[in-house]
Formats: C-alpha cells, sequence, structure tokens
C-alpha cells in the first residue's frame, strides 16, 4: 500500500491496521511532521518516501526522498503497488487522485475534497470510500435494489449545543472541540460549520449515482448511516465512532478481524435524531442546488479553504466562513466546467477573487 | 397462492396485499369465521376451500369444501399452485407445512411452531419467513459473511410495564393488550410470557443455522432485528410495527411497491433496548437450553398451548402458563426425537402429561 498522509489521523489509523494485517508499505509521503515520519520509515521501511518542502529533505532518514507534488506523482508512477491510501487534505490531493486514476491504481480516498471538486471527472476510478458514512453506505447498499432515500449522519460538532448568537464570537479553540471524533483540524472545522457533511453527501451522490440524500444529526455518532427502501423498511449501520472500522474496511480485503468493540444496545442511553438547522449551520442550505450543479462543488471548497485558513490564523470569525463561501457563489455562480483543466482554474480563480475582497 | 389461515390476522393482511398486486388465489382455508370467509370466496373466488368442522360445511358458499386436516393436505395435493402461506395458529400447522415439503412447494411460514418443535425435520423444505423478525434477519443477512451475533427484538407484551408482583392475578383481558402490535389470541399471550421470543430465536437458528442470538426488548418495535459483524459494526432493521411488511416480503417477488410509511428519524421520540428479565419472563431462562437442545421444542410448544389454552379459559393463571411449560421440561426431560412421527408422539404426550397433573 502507498499511503499519502501517513502523517494525519488517517495515515497513522491505517499504518497501525497495516501493521496488524503484515500488509506491506511501499511508500509514504507526508507534509511536514519529519519526526513521526522518520519513526514511521524506521517500523514499514518504505521503498519511497514523499515530503512537501524541499528544505526538510536532508531531515529524513531515506535514501529515496522525493519533493511536493511532483514527487507523489514520480512515486506513483514509479511505485508498482497498485493501491494508494490518498489521505492529503483539501484540494492539494486531487493530482493525486487524478494521477492514481490514470494509472489505474486502486483508490483509497479519505481526501473527500477529490469528488467534491471532479467527481464528475473521476469516473471509472476505481474508488474505495474512507469515509464512515460512506463506508457505512457501501455496506448497506451491497446487493440491495429499490432504494428511496440514503441519509448520513452528523454530529453536529463542536457547537451542536452554542447558541446562534453565540458563533460570531468563538474561537480556533473552541471550533476545535470536536465531541465524538479524533480527526485532523480542517475536518474538525468543516464538522463545526456543516461544511464537511454538505460534502460528503456530495461524495455519496458520485458514489453511489443517487441523489436523495440527506443528513441528520445523531448527537453520540454511532449511526453512521441509514438506507430506506420503497417498501418502507429502513437499515441503519451503527459502529463506535473510531475511523479504524471504515480505515480497515478500505484496506483489508477479509473483514473476519475485530476492529473495534460493538455496540453494546442496552447501555447506550437514548438515541435521537435532529434535522440541521440551516439558520445554525447556514452552509447546509446549499445541499439541493450542490446536487442539482456538482460543478459548485471547485468554488465552494476554494472559498471554504480560505475561509477556514483565515479562521484559524485568526484573520476572521467563524461565520465568516460561509460568508465567504456565499460571496464566492455570488460572484462566480454556476461554473461552466468541461475539463479537470478547468477545475484547477476555477479554484485558482476563486481564491484570487477571495484575495480583493 | 394458498392461504391457510385466511381468516386470522396474517391471513387477512396477506389477502389485502394479494389484491393490491392481483396474485391470484387458489384455495383458503379457516378454522371457524365462516362468514368473513364467505366474503373472502366471494371476493377472491378461490378454486378449493377448507374449513375446520364438517358441521359448518352448509354455510360456506362453495362448491369445493374441504374439511379438517385431511381436507387441508387433500388441497396442498389436489392444487398445483406451488406457493403456500401457512398461516394456521398452533401445533396444528405443523401437518400442512409437512405436506407442502413433501410436494416441494414454496412455504411462506407464519406458523412459527412448524419450525419450533420440528425444525430439524424440515431441512430442506423452501420456507421463506413471515414474521417482521426474521425477515428482517433475511435482509440484514443477505450477501453478508463474518457474522458475530444476531439480535432480533421483543416489545416486552402486554405486562412489560407491570410489576413481577402483579402478574399473578392478570387476566385474559389485561394480557389481550398488546402495546403495539395487532395479532392474534395465541401469539399476544406468547409475548406476554416471552414466549413467543423464545420461539423466535429457536425459528431463527432453523432458518439461518445460527446460535449466537439473543433478544432484546425495544419498546417501540421500530427495531425488529440487528446483526453484529465481525469487525465490530452492527446493521439493524426499521419499520413501523406492521405485519404487512414481512408478509409481502414473504409473497412478492418484486418489492417496489411502497407498503408502510417510512420510519421519520426526526420524529421518533428516543430509542432505547432493555435485556429481557428472566425475573419477569421466566421462559426466557430456557434460551439456551433450548439452542442446545431443539428437541425440546416439542414439549415446550406443547405445554404452552396447554397453559395459554386453561389461561384463556380462565382456568389457570397468567404465572401457570411458564409453569406448566417448567413441569412438562421436569417430567420429559430432553426427548430422543429421531423421526417427524416422533414429534407428533411427544406432543401428544405431554398433552397427555398435563391433563393428569
Amino acid at each position: 500500500m502507498i499511503i499519502f498522509g501517513s502523517t494525519g489521523s488517517i495515515g497513522i489509523n491505517a499504518l497501525k491496521l497495516a501493521a496488524l494485517k503484515n500488509i506491506k508499505i511501499s511508500a509514504l509521503a507526508c507534509g511536514e511532521n519529519i519526526k513521526l515520519l522518520n519513526e514511521q520509515i524506521q517500523i514499514f521501511k518504505p521503498k519511497f518516501v514523499a515530503i512537501k518542502n524541499a528544505k526538510d529533505k536532508h531531515l529524513v532518514k531515506h535514501d529515496k526522498v522525493f519533493v511536493g507534488q511532483m514527487g507523489l506523482e514520480e512515486i506513483l508512477q514509479t511505485c508498482e503497488d497498485d493501491f494508494l491510501l490518498n489521505a492529503i487534505v483539501g484540494f492539494a490531493g486531487l493530482k493525486s487522485t487524478i494521477k492514481a486514476k490514470e494509472l489505474g491504481k486502486k483508490i483509497a480516498l479519505a481526501n473527500k475534497e477529490s469528488l467534491v471538486v471532479a467527481g464528475n471527472f473521476l469516473k471509472g476510478a476505481k474508488i474505495i470510500p474512507v469515509d464512515s458514512e460512506h463506508s457505512a453506505l457501501k455496506f448497506l447498499l451491497e446487493g440491495k435494489k429499490n432504494i428511496k432515500k440514503l441519509y448520513i449522519t452528523a454530529s453536529g460538532g463542536a457547537f451542536r449545543r452554542s447558541k446562534i448568537k453565540d458563533l460570531k464570537s468563538v474561537t480556533p479553540k473552541d471550533a476545535l472541540k470536536h465531541p465524538n471524533w479524533t480527526m485532523g483540524t480542517k475536518i474538525t472545522i468543516d464538522s463545526a460549520t456543516m461544511v464537511n457533511k454538505l460534502f460528503e453527501i456530495i461524495e455519496a451522490y458520485h458514489l453511489y449515482d443517487f441523489k436523495n440524500i440527506d443528513a441528520l444529526i445523531e448527537p453520540k455518532s454511532i449511526v453512521h448511516a441509514m438506507c430506506e427502501f420503497k417498501n418502507g423498511a429502513t437499515t441503519a449501520y451503527f459502529s463506535k465512532a473510531d475511523m479504524k472500522l471504515a480505515i480497515s474496511e478500505a484496506i483489508f480485503s477479509s473483514h473476519q478481524t475485530k476492529i473495534l468493540e460493538a455496540i453494546n444496545f442496552v447501555k447506550l442511553s437514548s438515541l435521537k435524531f435532529y434535522p440541521i438547522s440551516t439558520r445554525k449551520y447556514p452552509v447546509f442550505k446549499l445541499k439541493e442546488a450542490f446536487l442539482k450543479e456538482p460543478n459548485l462543488g471547485v468554488v465552494i471548497n476554494a472559498a471554504n479553504e480560505v475561509g477556514v485558513r483565515n479562521f484559524l490564523d485568526y484573520k476572521s470569525g467563524f461565520l465568516d466562513i460561509s460568508h465567504t463561501i456565499f460571496r464566492a457563489l455570488d460572484h462566480f455562480g454556476v461554473p461552466k466546467i468541461s475539463s479537470i483543466e478547468e477545475v484547477f482554474e476555477y479554484d485558482y480563480k476563486t481564491r484570487e477573487y477571495l484575495k480583493g475582497v
């Protein structure tokens, strides 16, 4: 297995699971956490390694160190391993997904932005979802017909219990306190704004070619997805809130291994579901428009990345993340995108536009 | 379709569904409700009809009326229709199941006693479960491997909220107030004693050849079964408490038709699961012994039928139902049964024994 993003939350868990099952690691790539990368190199002995910045190259204890996006693509090209776990965060992960698709590699895709911005141009790619919601949907949909509606669940994020009026003064530190999941910084903020769930709905559409999808808040994060059938039955997928299960579903060929303790239904305090308030989570208003026009993805994602970065850098407030997204959409409308190159163009244009406002 | 037990709750619902899908009804059989049978004859125009008692024959508006168990078997023999819905109540339904198996007919089996008393001798029968729990398990198990444990749910019956000390004075009228399901008399009492769930666990074993099965009380009766997998995931099957769904799953070849309103998860008040107290439901103590020795079924069932009859006839109390079962088991131990004939023998012997005590 090739792992891009090996020092992030997904990468670390994937390596734990790989060790458990003696899965060979051919290549590792990370951003700036060279210390952890060196530890991983020592344990897993990958043939190739890539890092983000040339300046760190001398720190890496490996003799085949590639650098930057070019480096990632060289690894994909050179390494015969046909299985990539792409756990790079954000738009930056797209090029690796495209390259892996071109090379016919299987892609365990934790980089949700790939599908969000370019799902229309990734048809035919051998994508296996790594998200818990999409992994759950895959399991529920296997062999089934007569689907009426799909649901994924949301925890509600760090501010589920906060008052709307208090959201204008919350800090990055507040937003990073996710109640249920231990995840990276970016996705934890996206969870607080509900951008994460909006993206997951679009991902589900691209993965399963089905548009009647909604999300509900389930504060315990033990129900991950539900599938409603035409006859009136609904199936639901339960597990503890731990990414290891979805990762193992994506990277193991056999599922006989115990990954998590099963839910003990008797010990469970009561289970409740809530609708997603678009007053509290204004980006969720975009769901229907987005499902209708998946090309909105590149603008929404670029604006969200800008908004999240500014918020984390204390340059703007929490509510400015959604303002930034709506401002970019007001400016660009529905982008006319007919090639993957234009995806990169619109990403660039959106970021440039937002510098000026 | 041939329907045995057409005037009971399952039969009535099956006919509603048959009408919806224009399924041809070849034969109808009932016990004593000749008035309703005549209405059904007028609407569905079956070729054959059977009733329980010869004395009622002149009341039936049909020229091919068979009588008694022999009559049922003649219908199965004569009628070319290869699909039987067996919704006869109690041990009395077994002979029809056996005959239909011999003739190679598909059997939509609502008569759970058939599997409970003679599951070991029904291997190879083309049985489709009609119970909501088994229908749910079937759906959850389809195409899946690596099952660790199965669960079915129980409503807790009419006395879920009653104190144990009050159970000795409850009346048949009290016991027939089922909180969630509209069902026949016998099964409603079996639900109050938890005999019904004990039986369903054994049925599940015979249907799915899997012994790690338990039941939990879910008071809303909207979760019908759960399937726990080795990796720690669990799937659950939800639907409103209405037998029509399980019946439609058994009798329709296509499942595109809306049978029930789907569960609205947002409107749902909280969902809770409870263990089954063997102090309150003493028969549930038998679960492990029963799974180990399925031949206990004939004794447990016969004793239960005797106990329920006596309770409904005000000849004994509610708690005497379980006393009767334990008394019969104490007397007979584990029956050595090696043929279907011996099942009938043990049923007879158990009833005879209980007359004398």
